[in-house]
This record gives C-alpha cells, sequence and structure tokens, in this order.
C-alpha cells in the first residue's frame, strides 16, 4: 500500500490515522523513549526539492517508531549523473528499504516510482499536486482544538494555484465534513477556479484562516516589488483577522513569509496561531502513517 | 585488516565474502528485521565524490547489521579549509569510528588514510584505480546466476582507461576462474592496452555483457555531441546483444546512461538484465565485508 | 538546562562534564559497543556553518550513548526560504528533540533559540563569542597530560580576535586555575586587548601553546599572500617551541593551515602534539555534556 494522495486513502484508513496519530502526540509529549514497533526498518527519505520540516519529520518519526534512516543525498545524486527517476527507484527497490519517502518537482512522480518499488511509497509532496500527510495533520490539528472536523469552516488563502497543500486539503476536508473556502489574488488562482476569491469574504466567519506561503519569485512577478502590498490585499493581518469567527485560529503550512503573506501578531497569537501545534500533529500523523503501511507491507 | 584493493584480500577471504554474501541476500528477502553483530558499532562514511548508490548501499548495510552510520558531509568539510587528507583522517581516526568507508577522486588516496586509520578501511572507489566492492558485488551476481564463475566468459565494454569498476573486475573475476575481456573505443583504452580491443568480438560467446558508463563530458570530447553514434559503435544494443551465449545476461555498475553506452531494450530485458541484482548483491556483499572487518578488528 | 557558554555553567558542573568525559574517554577505548543511556532520545543538529570535527564529534557522542540524530541540512533548509532563526527554531521545537545542538555564524543566536526550545540548547560555536565544548575538551586535554589544570600556563596565539576558541577558552581555563596568556598579531587581537601581544613573550616558558587557525581571507588582507611571512613572524615552529617549557605540548583545534599558524614539525612531534587527543577528549566531553543535559531534562 502506497500513500499517494488523499484519493487513495480509504475513510477507515484516515480514521485510523488521525486517531492513531492523536495518540502519538500524547505518547511523545510524555517524553519518554519512543516505541519501538518498526526497530530494524529502514526509511529512505528521496527529496528533489529543498525541505526541512517535512525532511525532518518523516525522520524524527521513523526514529521513534525504532526505524534507521537513510537519506538519499539528492544534492549529489545520480540525478545530476542523468539518471532517470525510474532508474534510480530500480536502483533504491534493489536495497529492499521498508519505506520510501518522496519528494519531487513533477506532478505524479511519486506514482511513477511506486509501480516500481516493491515497498510502500509515501507522497512528501510532488510539484503542484498533492501532499497528503500536511492535508492529514492540518486536519489532526484541527479536530484537536475544535474537538471535530465535520461543520469546520476553512479558509485557505493565497497561492492556491501552486498549492499541493490546499490541493491536499480541499480533497480531505470536505470528506471529513469541514467546508473549504479556497480565496487568493486572481493570478494565482487556478484555471479552473470556480467561485467566489475575494479573502475578505473567504475569512468572515470562519473558524480556521489557513494562510498559504507565496513564493518570491511569483510575488515579483505578479506584484511587483511589494511584498507589503501583498499583504495589505491578500495576506492576514490582525485587523482581516478581526473578521474570523471569535475563537477563530490561525495556521500556516510554513515557512512563513512574515510580513508578506501573514504579519506578526496574526503569526504569534497566543490564542490563535495554531502553527506551532501543526509541527507536533506532523510528527505524529507521519508516525501513524508509516505504522499503517509499513505494517501492512510486513 | 583493510579493504583497499581485490589483490589485498586472500582467497579465503574472498570465498567467504562471496558465501556471507549469499546468505545475506536471503535474509534481506525475508524482509524480517536485521541481524545485531554490530549493534553500538558506528561506521563512517567519507565521499569525496558524487554517489548514491554506494554510499546508500554502504548505510543500509551498516544499518542491517544494527551499526550507526556517520556520514561526512564533503561539500561542508575541512577538505574546503584546506585541511590536507591525512589530518581528516588524523581526526577522524581519533573518534575511534569501527569502520571507514572511503571514496576519493586520487588513486590510492584509501591506502594513504589506511596508515593513519586504526580500524579498517574500506575502499569504496579511488580515482581510476580500484572500487573493490563492486567487482565482489559482480562476481556474486554472476555466481548466482550461473552457479558458478569458472568458466563463465566476461566482456567488459566502454571506457576501460578511466574504470575502476572494470581494473577490479579483471584482477578478481580471473582469479575465480572466469575469462574476462576488455574491449572499448581506442580513445578509452588504458595506454598499456594489450590485446583486440574490438566490442564486437569481445562480446561474441560471452556469458556475462558488463557495460560501462561513459562520462558525458569524454563523450563530448572523444565522440562529438553524437552519443547515438557511441551507442551504434561501442554500446550495448538488443542487436549486438545477439552476437553473445543464447543465456546471455547484462550488467552495468550505473548509473546508465540510457542511449549512450546502452539501449533501454537491452537494459531492460527481464530474462537477461542483472542490473537489479546487482544493487542488491551490493548491500549483501558490503555485509559480509562489514562482518569479516569489523569482527576482525574487535 | 543550557551548554550556552562557559560561565552559564557552574563550577560542580564543569568538574562532574571533565570527570564523566575522561571515564567516557576509557570506555570509548576498550572498543566495545557504547552505553544505551540515552536509547530512543534524538539529537538534533543545526549548523549554519561548516563543520566536520563538531559535528561528526557530536554525533558520534550520541550515538555511542544511544541516542538517534537527525542533522538538518542546512544547505537545502527553510534559512534559504527567508525564515527567521526563530521560526525555524519554534519549529525544531514542536518537534521535541531531547537536545539541539546548534552552530552559528551570529553572536548569541544559540541563546536567542534557548529561549524558545523546552529541550537543552547545546553552543556548538556562535561566531566570534563562544564554543565552549571546545574549551571543556581542551581542558580535559590538558588535565590528563598533566595530571592538572591548575597552575599549568596556557599561551594561546594567533586570531585573538575572531576566536570564539580563544574566547571560551580564556573564561574557562583560569576558573581552573591555569594561566593563560594570549599573544598575536595586533591586527587581529581584539579592540579592547590589554597586555603583552609578543608571540615568543607568551610562549616562553609554556606548558601548553594552543596555535589558532586564521582564515586564508584574514591572511590575504593583513598579511598579504605571504603565508611563510606569518608563520616566521607568529606561527608555531619547531625553533620556536624551543622557548616553551621543557615539557610543553602543542594544541590546536583543528582545522590546521600547515605552514601558516603552524609546521609539521610542531604539529606531528610525536612527543608533544595532542592535536589528536583533542579530538578524542571532544568526543568524550560531548558524551558527559549529552548526560548532563538530557538527564536533567528528563
Amino acid at each position: 500500500m502506497d500513500l499517494l494522495s488523499i484519493d487513495s486513502l480509504s475513510d477507515d484508513q484516515i480514521a485510523t490515522i488521525l486517531d492513531e496519530g492523536d495518540r502519538w502526540a500524547e505518547a511523545n509529549r510524555t517524553g519518554k523513549p519512543a516505541n519501538a514497533s518498526l526497530a530494524g526498518r529502514i526509511v529512505f527519505n528521496l527529496f528533489y526539492e529543498n525541505s526541512t520540516r517535512t525532511l525532518m519529520s518523516f525522520s524524527v518519526a521513523a526514529h521513534r517508531l525504532g526505524a534507521q534512516v537513510v537519506t538519499l543525498p539528492v544534492e549529489h545524486s545520480s540525478a545530476r549523473k542523468g539518471e532517470t527517476l525510474e532508474d534510480t527507484a530500480r536502483t533504491l527497490n534493489a536495497m529492499r528499504p521498508d519505506a520510501l519517502v518522496v519528494r519531487h518537482f513533477e506532478n505524479e512522480a511519486p506514482a511513477r516510482i511506486a509501480h516500481i518499488m516493491d515497498c510502500p511509497v509515501i507522497n512528501a509532496g510532488d510539484g503542484t499536486n498533492e501532499h497528503p500527510t500536511q492535508a492529514l495533520l492540518d486536519a489532526l490539528t484541527i479536530r484537536r482544538r475544535f474537538g471535530r472536523i465535520a461543520g469546520v469552516k476553512v479558509a485557505i488563502c493565497g497561492d492556491i494555484k501552486h498549492s499541493r497543500v490546499a490541493r491536499s486539503n480541499a480533497r480531505l476536508l470536505p470528506r471529513l465534513g469541514a467546508e473549504v473556502r479556497l480565496a487568493g489574488p486572481p493570478a494565482l488562482l487556478p484555471d479552473d477556479f470556480q467561485g467566489a476569491s475575494d479573502v475578505d469574504a473567504a475569512i468572515a466567519g470562519a473558524d480556521v484562516v489557513m494562510m498559504l506561503r507565496v513564493q518570491r519569485e511569483r510575488l515579483e512577478e505578479d506584484f511587483g516589488d511589494a511584498p507589503g502590498e501583498y499583504l495589505a490585499r491578500y495576506g492576514l493581518t490582525a485587523e482581516r483577522l478581526k473578521r474570523a469567527a471569535p475563537d477563530a485560529v490561525v495556521m500556516h503550512p510554513g515557512p512563513m513569509n512574515r510580513g508578506v503573506e501573514i504579519d506578526s501578531a496574526a503569526a504569534d497569537d497566543p490564542e490563535r496561531s495554531l502553527i506551532p501545534l501543526q509541527v507536533e500533529m506532523g510528527v505524529a500523523v507521519r508516525m501513524a502513517c508509516l505504522r499503517l503501511l509499513v505494517g501492512s507491507a510486513a
């Protein structure tokens, strides 16, 4: 079994990941040494894009379950020598890892690899397509705060067009009963986008305001050299947050561009910001995913 | 004891590595957690050249035996600060690792280090000199397929001049009774090369056709910007493979340049290509090498 | 508890680290598998500057105690994406590591992080400020050689101005009763430097001559393209070493610029050079630090 997209997961599997993730989160908070259910297992990390939090999060999750981690140093990898992704996958597969975590700049690259690998493949982000474990950790974060996901109103704002985080959340959260509203600058909306795109309208009455990172390259291209203007028109300020529900929370997949898509007052609000909780739930959800997948493969 | 070259190994040691490698290959296929005979041990990887498969293969081998792995990040290493290789070795030695795996762009660099290190040093490729664990894994791959090495006809074709893989295989395989034929473009043969150099002749009747990677730099230099011409004249095509023995197999140390030294029909032939098996045997043989060396050091 | 500077340690803590480091040094020399008192723990390495010995030394120390290590690949980190150090720390903290080892090019960066992290933070070098574990390993090295630190005369020579090693040693060694003499080229002395700066005078009668690395950039700037001149005027030659005490020893935090701040006769003197011993004590002292800090956090 692989974890390539939200749609590849059954309702039962999603429930298992969220419930088990919840338990791992509690276990990790005790500070006691972790579980050893994956002792003797080896998890490969294959990241073709820069990453801090996702790469480290999967590494920590694997170690907390007793597994070893081998990270392919992509910067001095065979990719530079002209090897195809498929040949790299065949090579890695012959080393018989117990799971392969892959991030790639091309859509569907993990799916191409999954055909080749005998072990579970986990999509840690592919192009502008999906980042399913991010959506799962976002769902668990929301559930821990509100006690439920059904009925929660989630505004996802910013560069929807290029965001795999938005795409995975837009697939997962409605399945769990949440109402998802996407909004952003017209230039950063998908070509087939339908519905309202006004950020103020999306945030109005929302329980969750999830801001997306805007790439600096895109900022310059579409908005000139004026990050402050982006913030004023589309970003999350403390002022704009007042439009949301009284107990609304702030989320962001990170890394943040402070002063661009979010201001510090919103990012650091101790009552409202769930950004560190998202990271914490990331480790917990990935522990659950590794257990589900590697357990089923054994 | 170090593993610096094929000639540094006795016949008994070679037999031990191949036999034990064979058993590890079977054990790894069970998917069960690995052996812990090197638990508490630390293996250092010191790679001055880019590597995917060798670096990961040694890391997996060490982990499967319960050892920990510390990989020196050469790209931000003291080498950049003008430290000599010998001083780096003295530093690493004082940390008392249980084994040091080294790849270096200079011939004999592992031997220079071995004088300094108290722990076993394993040559993971030095310049154009040797890559002994590659030859050992190639020998095990051949033995698993044919049930023997003695009498097997092995054609090694391509950039013989710069190939440490060819050099180690040319030293190991004849010791085990194989007939080795080297062939390649005249510009890519060693200066002291003797004998026939015709690729077609070398492949004729061969049981094993082992193609070597040709560096793109050398390709441009010696053959213009015409990879297709290299393939036609010196590469392994399905057509050329017909000259080999009826049950001939295809090997390549990777990473492959598809369409240059090998075409996809030959590389992917499910009956004949042993390329993934080579990678699998790589982990197994390196487990045996680590056990032999670290065991003897204890 | 954090280890941010020498002054952050009590006399008792310093004594504990040196005494326990001494025992780990002996244990490591047995070649037997290590202690497991940190089994199940995870140590994060966050290095914003190149490092070989410190990064590997902490990794080995953690592994010898049974901990796992996750090294943030700074070269493809969020720092490049404009994330602040504080936001990176908040992210890492939410993953709940058991210790964070940090090297940063800015003074006081570890202290800024320590406010955020719930786990112990160990300063592995911050700008030109401190490198406390280096001073601790130097102290243990001196104690092992002379049986005491009190009364030992230590000449620290070279680029005092930019040296965090000098700064930490100048804080630690006098607390332990040593006499520290700092000397170097006028251009490489701190602005508020008081006292004599003559290298020959500092070395005269010294028990320990500790030479500091001079950055090649600074060498060119301040001394033209004449490394030999630096050696002649300020470096440690066999000749200059004769001014020291009869049983004087040579130390250097590495990596060495041979022929610049030290010549090979001094660096390699088998009777006098303690440079490899410093590296060995580095692992031992860091094991003691990890135990002290992570133990107290549990």
